[in-house]
C-alpha cells in the first residue's frame, strides 16, 4: 500500500515518478488562465487563518458543504470564519474521490506544513496551525507565488478595467513574475442581457468612443484591446453558454444592434448573428494582435433561480450543460481560417463527452505559425479531476500531438491553486510513465522528460510568446 | 491468476477484500426500487424449476437468447421450460464481460450451491440441482428474501392499486422485512397514450373521485397517496422517455385536458404543458408527505413495433435514448426548488454520457432535510454493469459526495437478484479500496468501512426514514 | 518495464500472451471493409520508397504533420518525396500514446524488419533500408497481402464500376485471397448536392437504364446490384452525415425527385424524404441479395471549406460530429424489421459517445438467420486506437453478446494496414486475457481462445457467406 499522499502521490511506476521528479517538478508554472485579484497580488494581501484562503470566494468548496446538507448560514451566510470552516472539515472526509480532497491537503501539505488528514476532530489544529503560518512573513499573496514557482499568471479581466494593478505590478522591480490581464468582452456580446447598455456605456467611455452602432463599438473595443496589449495582454476569453453562429449581413446586424439600443426585445436569432459577428470581429483583431483567443462554453449558468436571486452569479450553482453546438463551432472556425483571421485557439467544452470531437476538430484548422496553433484545452472546471485529465490527455494523444500540448491552467480564484498544477503533472508523469513501463514508448527518459517539460512549461511559454 | 468467481471475486487488494468482507458483507439490503410482485412474497411462490425463476419474466435474459440468434419459440414461444433453459445455457458462455454472466453464476453459488459453470453441456445438471434446491423449505420467495438479509423492498405499484399484499404483509408477524410500494403515476400523465381515459376512470374510481377535470384528477392523484402512504410508501417514481418542461396557466392545461377528454389530438407541446403541470404538483405532494420522487428517463420504449405488436411491453426490446433534455430537468428542479416543494429527488439517466451532467446538477439544488437530499441513482439498467457502476460512482465521487450516495437497487423482477447487491457492493469496495491502497485516502480501515456501510445501508436507511 | 513494441507488445499477463500468440495470431485475416485499389492489387503495384506506402495517401498521417505546424508544402505539395517524409519523422515522436505511432513501427517491424525507433534522426535509415527491402520480390502489393495472411479483402466501390479489376482478379490463379467490392451507392442518395444530376447520367449509363422517375433510378440501381452480386459482392455501404429518416407516399418522393431533377432546389426535409425512400429501396434489395448494409455516420465532412476548395475530399479535414440522430435510426430498422426486409447490418458511429447507445440498439432488432444478425462495428476511423477499442468491445460485452462479434476491419487505403488487425487482435487478446486473469470468466484457455478466434475470423467469415 502506497501512504497516504507521500511524495510519490498518484506516481506508481519508477518510469512516472523520474519523469515527475527528475523533470515536471523543475519547471516554473505559466497559470495562463486564471480569475485572481491583480490588486491583492499588487497590495501583497495577507491572510489571518485558512478561511480567508479557502473558503471566503471558493465556491467549489461551498457546493461541497451544500451536498453535506449544511445550511447557508454556513456557506454564504453570518455565521464566524470558524463554524463555517468546521462544517467544511466535517464534510470533507465524505469527498472521497474527490479533487477536493486531495486540492486540500496538497495545500496543507505544501503551504502549512500539515502532513495530517483534515476532519472534524483536527479542524481545531489545522485552524491554529493556519494563523500562525499565514503570519509567517512569506505567507503574503507575492510570497506565496514566488514559493509556488510560478513564470507568468494571466488574470481574466473587464474590457472596461483601467489594468491599474497589472501597471503598477510591471513596474514593480521587487516581484518577478509576470502578471498579464486577459481581455474577456463577454458583457458586450450579452445584447439579450438586461445590463448590456449600461455596459456599452461604461465601454465607451473606458475607451473615449461614443457608442451608438456597431462601428461605434467596434472601435471601442479595438482601443481597449491596444490598452491592453500595452500592458502585456496575450489572450482573450469569451464564456459562452453555448457557441452560436448565425452569419448575416453587416446591415442587418446593425438593425439588431439599433433595436436592442433602442430598448426592444431580439429573438434568439437575432442575438446569435450580432454575436457571432462582434465574435468573428474580436477573433479577427486578437490575430492581427498575435494574442490567443480562449472559448469556453456548455455551462449551465445560474440554473437555480432562487440561489441565484439570493446569492447572485458566481456562487456554487452553475453546472455542465450538454447541448450540442458542433455545427456552430466548426462554422466559426472555418468562416475565421477562409478570412484567413483565425487566432491561436484553445477550445473548452465542459461537457467531457465533447473530447473527442474537439480532439478532432482542431485537427482540422491547424496552421504554421506554432505547432499546435489550435489546441483543446486541459480540463476544464467539473472536469478538472485525476479522471477528467485522464480522459482529456489520453483523447488528446489519440487525435492530436499530445507533445504539442500547451497544458495545465488553474481558472481558479485561490493563491494556494499553484498545487493544482503539481496535480496534472503527476497525472501526466502517471500516464505518461505507464505507456513508457507497457512498452508503448521508447524508454529514453531524457527523450521523455523533454516532452513532459515540454507539455508543462515550454510549449505554454511558445505559444503565449513569454 | 484469480480462481474463477471465488470468495473474493472483483476484489484483487487486501483493503478491497478487508472492506467487503468485514464491512458491505455485513449490513442488510434496503432494496429501494424494483419490481417484484408483492403477492408472491405474501403467498411465499415456490418455484418447480430454474426456468421459472430466471427465464420466465427476466427480459435481460430473452435479450441475451436473442442476440444469440435463437427463435422466439425458445425465449416466449411455445417450447417446454428445460428446452428454452438449454437455449439460455448455450448462449451464455457467449456473454463474456457481460454482468448477466456474473449474476448467472453468482446466483448460482448463492442459492443453488452450485460452483461450476453454467454452459451447453452442464445445463442437464444445473436444471436437476435446481429443481432439488427449489424443492428444499427454504427456497420460497419468502425464504429467499431472508436468506438474503434483505430489510426493505420497494415495489412500483399503480396508483389503483389496492395494495392487499402489501397491506397483509405488514400484518404478518412471520415474515420482518419490510415490503412497502411506491406511487408510479406515468399512465395518469400520458394523456397522449392510447390508454389515458380509461386510466383516469379507473383512477377515479380507486379514488372514489370523478375525473373531469385537473382539479377532480388532482384530487383522486392525492387521495391515492394517502392511501399508499398509509401502507408505508416512501417514495414515487417517473417513468420519462425524456423529462418534459413546458410552463403553462392552470387554464390553458385545463383546455388542454379537456380536448384530450373529449378525445381530440393534443401536440407534443400540449402533452409536455400537460405533464409539466402534473410533475408539478406530484412533486409537491411528495414533498408535503415526505416522499422521495424518483426520475427515470432516455429510455427509447417499443422501439421495434412489429415485436411490441406480437410481445407487448417490457419483452426485452427496450433501447437507450441520447437525446438532450438537460434544460428541461434544470427547469423542472429550479420550479421547485423556488416554489419549496421539491422533494428529495433521485434522478436516473439511461444514457451513461449523462453521468457527469447530474453529478453537477445535483449540486445545485441541495438542501438541508437530510445530506445528499438530490441524488444521482445507482447505474440504472443497461448500465448496471462493472464499467456503468465504476463510470458512475467516479463520476459522482468527482462531482459531489459520494459518501452521501444512497447506494444500490436491483429494479428487477426477480427474488434471486439481490446478488447484485453483492455485485455492487464487490466493485464499491474494489474502488474505493483501490484509493486506499494507491495513497488516495487515508487507510484508516474502520472510517472507510463506515463510509461503505453509509453506502451500503445506512445512508438509504436515513434518506427513505425508514 | 516492458521493452517497446516487443512479440508481447500491449499483452501483460500470461493468458493474454496465450490467447494472441496460440489463437488469435493463427487465424487469417478478414478485411470487410477498406479502400484499397483492385487494380493496384491486381498489377502488382511495386513501391520505391517508404513514402509510397505511407505518405502518398494516408489523410491521418498528414493530419499528424499539420499539427506539428507543417506547412502544406511538405504535405500535399510540391516538396520531394524524401523531405515530406522527414517531417512525418520529425512529428512522430510528438505522437506519443496515438495509434499512429505504434501502426507505424508495427509496419516497419512487420514489413521492413525494422526494430529501431523512427523520429527525424533515424529516417534516413528507414528511408534507405525501404528503398532496399520494397525492392525485393515479395515486397509488391500482393506479396504483401499474401505474407500478412489475409483471406479476403473487401474494397469500397462505386455503382458504376465496372469491377473489371476485381472480375479479372477472380480468374487469376495466381492469386488466392478473395478481393470482392463492395456496394456504396452514396452518390445515388444525396439529391441535394451538386453532382447528383451528372451521377445520375453516369448510372444510368452503366445500367442500360435511362433514369427518369423513381422507379428507373431503382431500377438502374437494382441493375447493378445484380452486377456486383455477379462479381461476389457481399456488402453495401452507406456513408451518412446522419441518419435521416423522413417517411413519405411515393407520390411525394416522386414529385421531390422531379424536382431535383429540374435543377429545382429541394428543402432539408424534402432530401431527407428522398434518401429514406432509397435507403429503404436499398435495404430491402440486400436483404433479398443476402448482403451486409454497413451504416457509417456522425462524420462532419469538408469543415474546413477553403481547405476542401484547395485539397479536395478525404485530404485529412473530416472530423467527428455528435448530432444524435438515434429516433431517425430506430425509425429506419423498424421500418425494416417490420417489412421483413432487414438485412444483415453493422451500425458504426463516428461519435464514440454513442457506443452504449448502439449497443442497446442492435438488441432490439435480432434475428435468427446468424447469430449476431445486427452488428455494432469494430471502433471506426477516429475511434480506432487502443482507448476506442477498448470502449467498443467493452460497451458491446457488457450489452450484447461479445462472442458474436464479428471483430477487426481495417478501413484503410493503405497495403500495409493489415497489422491493424494485429493491433485489434492483441487488444483484444489483453482485454479478454485480463478478465479471465481477474476470476471474471472461467480458466479454460481452449474455451476462451476458441471465442478469440470466432471474433478474429470465424464470426466475420459466416456473417460474410465467404
Amino acid at each position: 500500500m502506497k501512504p497516504f499522499m507521500d511524495a510519490n502521490f498518484l506516481l506508481t511506476t519508477p518510469t512516472a515518478q523520474a519523469l515527475y521528479h527528475d523533470y515536471a517538478a523543475k519547471v516554473p508554472v505559466i497559470d495562463y488562465h486564471c480569475h485572481v485579484d491583480p490588486k491583492e497580488i499588487y497590495e501583497n494581501r495577507r491572510f489571518s487563518n485558512i478561511y480567508q484562503t479557502w473558503l471566503e470566494g471558493d465556491h467549489y468548496k461551498w457546493r461541497v458543504m451544500r451536498s453535506n446538507g449544511v445550511d447557508e448560514h454556513y456557506i454564504t451566510g453570518s455565521a464566524s470564519e470558524r463554524e463555517k470552516f468546521q462544517k467544511f472539515a466535517e464534510a470533507l472526509p465524505k469527498a472521497i474521490g474527490n479533487p477536493m480532497y486531495h486540492w486540500c491537503h496538497l495545500e496543507l501539505r505544501e503551504y502549512f506544513g500539515y502532513h495530517g488528514v483534515l476532519n472534524g476532530e483536527t479542524a481545531q489544529e489545522v485552524w491554529e496551525l493556519s494563523e500562525k503560518k499565514l503570519a509567517e512573513e512569506h505567507m503574503g499573496v507575492r510570497g506565496i507565488i514566488e514559493q509556488s514557482n510560478v513564470a507568468f499568471i494571466g488574470t481574466t479581466d473587464d474590457p472596461t478595467s483601467n489594468l491599474e494593478w497589472h501597471k503598477r505590478l510591471a513596474e514593480d522591480p521587487t516581484f518577478s513574475p509576470v502578471v498579464a490581464p486577459s481581455f474577456r468582452p463577454d458583457k458586450a456580446l450579452n445584447l439579450e442581457k438586461s445590463g448590456w447598455q449600461a455596459f456599452l456605456a461604461e465601454l465607451g467611455e473606458s475607451a473615449g468612443v461614443e457608442i451608438t452602432d456597431l462601428t461605434s463599438l467596434e472601435q471601442a473595443l479595438e482601443a481597449r484591446m491596444q490598452v491592453f496589449a500595452q500592458a502585456g495582454c496575450r489572450a482573450a476569453d469569451h464564456g459562452l453558454d453555448y457557441v452560436p453562429f448565425q452569419k448575416a449581413e453587416r446591415a442587418e446586424v446593425e438593425a439588431i444592434m439599433h433595436k436592442a439600443l433602442a430598448g426592444e426585445p431580439v429573438t434568439v436569432a437575432e442575438a446569435e448573428a450580432f454575436k457571432t459577428a462582434l465574435l468573428l470581429f474580436c477573433a479577427a483583431c486578437y490575430h492581427k494582435l498575435g494574442w490567443v483567443m480562449q472559448i469556453h462554453y456548455n455551462c449551465m449558468r445560474n440554473p437555480n433561480s432562487a440561489a441565484f436571486a439570493a446569492l447572485g452569479a458566481d456562487a456554487g450553482f452553475d453546472c455542465m450543460n450538454n447541448v450540442s453546438c458542433a455545427g456552430s463551432l466548426y462554422a466559426l472556425l472555418d468562416a475565421l481560417y477562409a478570412a484567413g483571421t483565425l487566432p491561436r485557439t484553445i477550445l473548452y467544452s465542459l461537457d467531457p463527452g465533447e473530447n473527442e470531437l474537439l480532439d478532432t476538430m482542431i485537427g482540422a484548422f491547424q496552421g504554421t505559425e506554432v505547432a499546435g496553433k489550435i489546441q483543446h484545452g486541459s480540463a476544464w472546471w467539473f472536469n478538472d479531476n485525476k479522471t477528467g485529465m485522464i480522459a482529456q490527455l489520453t483523447s488528446l494523444a489519440n487525435l492530436s500531438l499530445l507533445g504539442n500540448f500547451i497544458g495545465m491552467l488553474t481558472d481558479s480564484r485561490s493563491f494556494l491553486s499553484y498545487t493544482r498544477h503539481t496535480y496534472f503533472r503527476r497525472i501526466l508523469c502517471e500516464l505518461v510513465g505507464g505507456w513508457v513501463e507497457n512498452g508503448e514508448y521508447p524508454a529514453d527518459i531524457p527523450a521523455v522528460g523533454t516532452l513532459i517539460q515540454d507539455i508543462c512549461y515550454n510549449n505554454a511559454k511558445r505559444y503565449f510568446n513569454l
